[in-house]
């Protein structure tokens, strides 16, 4: 195969504040489906499309926000390879073994600049309600909701965005699709590791370790709108849109699930190709880069995370 | 970055028996844009989201058909061992100079098992009529006809389909996303050397070098009914469609240009990655895995090749 | 009101083979509610969109096909005046006391010259599953399996198409969107009795009182889509499509309920206004006129009736 | 036919402050198309899929804003009907000869309590660019810009809205659809006179004779999105949306063409039967019922007017 190293983002761990609410969240009204739970309490769930035996997973606690967030590499040697780099650079590497989650092989983790935990491993189980692999129907079984198709991305917030940065495109070989600098450099990062618009990204801020929201993925703006008429139907929180972002070009909504993390379902978006430069935005145009139609910003989106 | 090697299918060289009438053809209804005509007679065409120089090369001759598909790679140390790799392989590699097609570097050319002529590259200039790289609109300009996002793929009909299996994936790195079999081995291939479910395909066939289709992507479903209108409005040659593939689930419809080249408009499809399971087919459900709506084959799609 | 006399399609009563894999097809696929059970076994349905108590009867028999096709009109007055001009037409009129149907109150009902049982009635109840009135949600509740809105309008075959005009447009004021005319008159009708494209159409046919489908309509062609991939995937007998009408320009795709009656869920289609031309068709383009796409007829859509 | 009175909203006449912007606002971006230029200045315009001669008439004046609103009847009895009831009613009703546009019979004239100058009329010729009506396309040539469908509605903004509410449904023969009321009567209406969700609509306001935006029909939620893609792409000022209304459950996108008049395009909505019920708003879900994804209001959506 021609891909190396990291694949893609293989799942995220969130804090949420009621399992219960959470778990009607996730699965009743995105669309996840629910893998198993564990004795700790905390609740496996995975798109309808996905291979792999889970991509989200719950824990109940007394705050919202982001536990970890964990990329699949290509094979074992990958991961020892990116241990030997990841701590070269100078962050610290710590091993969790097979087991700790179920279906999942040994871990490496560490903590970025930015001070969020990200996690790499290679194996991990099929999943039981996989996609159909012999004579493949397009769905194995009527998606409902929202429909999720798979856990597609994450921005995260915090500071040392720079060395994030290089961290991930020297450390992680990742690629930057797009940015926005401003005089202190960069001031958000648009981060892929395949042909997607984005894997992960990251926004500047003051305090280390919060979460934006995670992403996932719909077929068409016509599911959007679906996802639209679901949220005002079960009143959930609406953060922003329907709208289109310039950044990504994503048809996108925002919304937040009971414990206040911000949820986005999106869709389209182009392809990135490593050898496509990097878009950027200066600061004057920041507002269509961000919410394409408005063409301004929105003081939630910018400062309410978790 | 973590891509390597070959990246994307970069450009096809199709024969028509009209120039005028192709150019109609592919600009005003597929809506490539004209970028150049060489001095040859040549006219090298790109669709609206691409920053490379062309992808789809027009050539006037007798005969309707396919000259060559052109994949580029992710550098020229690239090039020189794929170079190396392939006359290892057994096959004779040939060098086009720069300057052979304007805009483009050197490139290597070889004729695979099925008697196709495959090359690659590494070197080509940026279009002018680029996607915008600071803050970018969603298009350079409005898209026009079915607005053919970008050159996405094609299917090939030749012999020795097992050989060129095993020449993409052991040269040149790609995954088998979906495959039929049947008792004299590989029947059809769907190979991909990224995440899109498939970059080139192929077809068993007793007739070498033979040209199926070119596809062109579109957004969704919902473009794939417009071109279906723009097909009937100017009395185009339809094929077969709208429908879906059970292979690839891509949305799809099939039409011929005024040479009898077929064309594929489609949308969807899932993500391939290259640890997920090769999809496999079994001759009884074939008919499915084509036209997944339909469930059966239809004779002019399967026996009608350039 | 502006609108007089018959206002739409109110409910059809259909036979089938077998009650339980009825109500499978008509309520987990198409989408339709149950509304209540008769004491005769027959099954009352209603689409989500409706007001009135049920929009589809299905009564187990031997046969498949169409027991009735029934009209709303907009007065117990009009009920009346229909009666007489109906009678004065020639056609013998019996009445249907309110109650032979759960919330229905009295019909009249009369045999057209094609051999089918049409009927009116003013009287109805509301439904409990209606829409919502005091500040409405886009839907009651979440729409499931295609989603069908409304029973939207039947295609009828049977002899005397020319007399079953003069009866539709003289004396139900009805008008006449479409036809297709040949050297023996009108060959098919479409009419309509508001702005529809149509509300009931006929097929010139020797034997009379035939069914041709039963259609419903959806929000667009994304939908027609996704019924298109609930079809293959509960392996529903797939008749035509996904394609497109010339005539009435619906999106639509054709399919077969378990006893064999077509059923059409469709999307789309022009607003026609009484003071809009008939559109006509040539013998030689009919073909483009049922399907706009393949613009070539399909001997089961124009052969299978129950 | 069953429909009486009136049959639609024919046409619309704006002022603007500069016809050349104001043309390349309506017919490159709404895509509507150029019918003809009157001697006196004003320009005829009309919709791909309408078949009277102008649905659109704009004129250069100082101020922007409504000069009339016209409502095309089903005959010239119809007329003069109408125009005894008016008088009876107690507006003045005044003659407006056939020619004083082109393509134009007869109108009446006459100024309803909310300060706002409706006409009707019978007498129209058809378009050169009508619809084909023999072997009929999908389309006459292809739509461009957003591809407006035709001249929908529109939503006027006046005092005594309970006397435009007695007007429209006792002397007009409308229905309600929808409406908002308060401690003083009647605050927003929607009226329809056929089975649309709203011709016309009004909202109370101290001054009369206002206008808040003439609508323009997409075909669904997709070409909703493409038409925000355009109105950023032309840096058009935008209002509100890509969102859905509540209210007639349309999907929308509010901008303001050149002179600052607004314009609505948007598609769906339900049927409105005139037998069906009228839905309501109570005054603490308005916000909902404008913008039902957002779910509050919008303050420049609600006070700027022309």
């Amino acid at each position: 195969m021609a891909m190396r190293g990291v694949l893609r983002p293989g799942f995220i761990q969130l804090r949420v504040l009621d399992m219960a609410a959470a778990l009607t969240h996730y699965i009743e009204r995105v669309g996840l489906e629910e893998v198993c739970r564990g004795a700790d309490g905390r609740v496996y769930l995975k798109a309808w499309d996905e291979f792999d035996h889970h991509s989200v997973i719950l824990r109940e606690a007394d705050t919202a926000g982001l536990d970890l967030f964990a990329f699949k590499v290509c094979s074992e040697d990958s991961l020892n390879s990116f241990k030997q780099r990841i701590t070269d650079w100078g962050l610290a590497v710590d091993e969790v073994p097979a087991g700790e989650q179920p279906g999942l092989g040994r871990r490496i983790g560490f903590t970025i600049p930015s001070g969020h935990r990200i996690e790499l491993y290679h194996e991990v189980e099929m999943s039981e309600a996989h996609p159909t692999i012999v004579n493949p129907m397009v769905w194995p079984k009527e998606p409902h909701g929202m429909g999720a198709i798979r856990f597609d991305h994450g921005l995260l917030y915090g500071p040392n965005i720079d060395k994030v940065e290089e961290f991930f495109t020297k450390v992680l070989d990742f690629s930057v699709a797009e940015r926005i600098n401003d005089d202190q450099g960069a001031m958000a990062l648009w981060l892929t590791v395949s042909i997607k618009a984005h894997d992960i990204a990251f926004v500047r801020y003051p305090e280390p370790a919060k979460f934006h929201h995670v992403a996932f993925l719909l077929e068409n703006w016509h599911e959007v709108g679906k996802a639209a008429d679901i949220i005002t139907h079960y009143n959930i929180s609406l953060d922003a849109g329907p709208t289109r972002h310039g950044i990504t070009r994503g048809q996108t909504i925002y919304f937040f699930d009971p414990s206040g993390n911000r949820n986005e379902v999106y869709a389209g978006g182009y392809a990135y190709y490593p050898d496509n430069p990097t878009r950027s935005w200066t600061m004057d145009q920041v507002g269509r880069g961000i919410f394409y139609y408005e063409r301004r910003l929105n003081e939630s989106f910018l400062s309410v995370v978790t």
